[in-house]
């Protein structure tokens, strides 16, 4: 007699669930007294109310029904619940609003082999501060955050995630065109990018640049190499101000799946392990599909892959 | 434009959140602090896997698939996944063991306007040892947990799951006509339950046990006025062994919904407020469903509960 469990779920037994706690309430704290509280919503929601944050997702939930008959799905993230709150029970409330959480998603589709399909995120948003001012509020919270639940090597990944896209349209490359290159990107895949780059019948100064460009990753100096990168200098500037431009990465490359992002995105590494630990991005008009019009950005790791990056920092200290 | 959320779910803002995570907190420590680790387990489970459990729970959840079709369920309790846990992880393992956990269960039931559907228990299981001792352990640690939460007058209900139906088995009452009084026993429906009794053509002595039986409640002398109660005689004084005798009443009508139950079960309450905080009992049959056959009990409570109780307590105070 066996008794499976769903691919991509675990039992966690009272060992590691101690560490992983430990994660969760560290970084909790961290958010709290930087004055992120947090929020709880509903695992399930009605499907249609999370399609108004971002319809790409949408192939990404488990679905269920409620006894009328409508669809309700499991949250895949916690970003589009708590712009759904914002909208609806901060309708007022004078912004910045600043939110934090530690609770569980799920995502349905199968991006590979042991490929998680619940986890653990802890994460925060930050509501009505535009720009670098608040992308650099975010990122220096995660890193404090991180810094609080025992990392000692963790490093952010800061691109434009409307950066390509500019450029491409500045070279007058149609729209249509997009799509393909920008998946090919987030998929980093350089070189069928490359081909479909080839293939547009740009000038080949801009070609050169299509090309290079996903490869710019470094300190401040990359930026140097690059067109339309005014809001990661400010940024940058920020960051040195915060004393935190040290643990940052320029990735003029990075470009984020989810459909919501409007500017900068961000994903968390840590050089221990091969994996990113999280991610997230400027989202300026997720909010506004709700109802009220105003900027956020926010950033959520995930706590089981912090706790193996904790435990592989151990190992190599 | 409005964004509604299921019935029977909630969003809770940072104000009441820190209030809850601290009740679950201090839970979580005092079973730490007993020997309980802390356990978590999938939201989804195969449906097949959660039936093996209990069968009468099943209309209670909320059903989705997987991607090879196969009927998955978020879980509506957590003592069936920690059953199936022990049976699979701890097969070897030796008992006694103990398990505690702060988690989110779903019932799709409505069973009532207002009724949560979603909702977050804070529980315990002691596996391995029998009767009188693991009830009375398990009693104990609660009220210790509650204490520890807040809580100053709560008190736990405790009767014998498998009483009645042994007096009517005893009297003669064939099978079939059981269901239908537990049924009426277990929504306190006595006037119902007086009109079956009626029916079932029994002698007059016996007639006025089973219409007075489920009245019985109090200290320990209601244990004196019904036979068949050396079970919770014991309890009694394992209790009194501990110093919580005072914080228990007897309940001879007490029956629990769920069918795993097979004999002490125990229902929460707090005079400050008129709705039970939670429940639980024994169950000796379920985990060798699971192919590990060991005796079991627990208990658990439903964290928003927990926080409504403690207010009315500090408003009567």
């Amino acid at each position: 007699m066996t008794h499976p469990i769903p691919p991509g779920t675990r039992d966690v037994l009272p060992e590691e669930m101690r560490e992983l706690r430990a994660i969760g309430d560290r970084m909790r704290a961290a958010y709290e007294d930087a004055g992120y509280g947090e929020i709880h919503t509903p695992a399930l929601e009605y499907e249609e109310v999370l399609l108004r944050g971002d319809e790409r997702a949408a192939g990404a939930r488990y679905r269920s029904f409620d006894d009328q008959g409508a669809v309700l799905a499991l949250r895949s993230d916690m970003t589009i619940p708590i712009a759904r709150v914002v909208a609806t029970r901060y309708a007022e409330a004078e912004p910045p609003l600043r939110f934090s959480y530690v609770a569980r998603a799920w995502r349905a589709t199968d991006r590979g082999v042991g490929e998680p399909r619940e986890f653990l995120q802890a994460g925060m948003e930050l509501i009505g501060v535009p720009g670098a001012e608040g992308e650099a509020e975010v990122i220096a919270l995660t890193i404090e955050a991180l810094t609080a639940a025992g990392l000692r090597r963790h490093r952010v990944g800061v691109g434009d995630g409307a950066l390509y896209r500019g450029l491409l349209s500045s070279f007058g490359v149609p729209g249509e065109a997009h799509l393909p290159m920008l998946e090919a990107l987030s998929r980093r895949d350089l070189v069928g990018l490359e081909h479909q780059v080839d293939a547009l019948g740009v000038s080949s100064s801009d070609r050169d640049l299509l090309v290079r460009l996903p490869g710019l990753r470094g300190g401040p100096e990359v930026l140097d190499e690059a067109p339309g990168v005014g809001g990661l200098r400010s940024l940058y500037e920020q960051l040195e101000a915060r004393g935190v431009a040290d643990r940052v990465i320029f990735d003029l490359g990075l470009v984020r799946e989810l459909g919501y992002y409007t500017g900068a995105v961000f994903e968390v590494y840590d050089p221990a392990v091969g994996f990113t630990l999280g991610g997230g991005g400027r989202y300026d008009n997720l909010i506004g599909k709700f109802g009220r019009d105003l900027p956020a950005c926010g950033l959520a790791v995930d706590v089981a892959r912090v706790h193996l990056a904790q435990a592989a920092e151990e190992a190599l200290s």
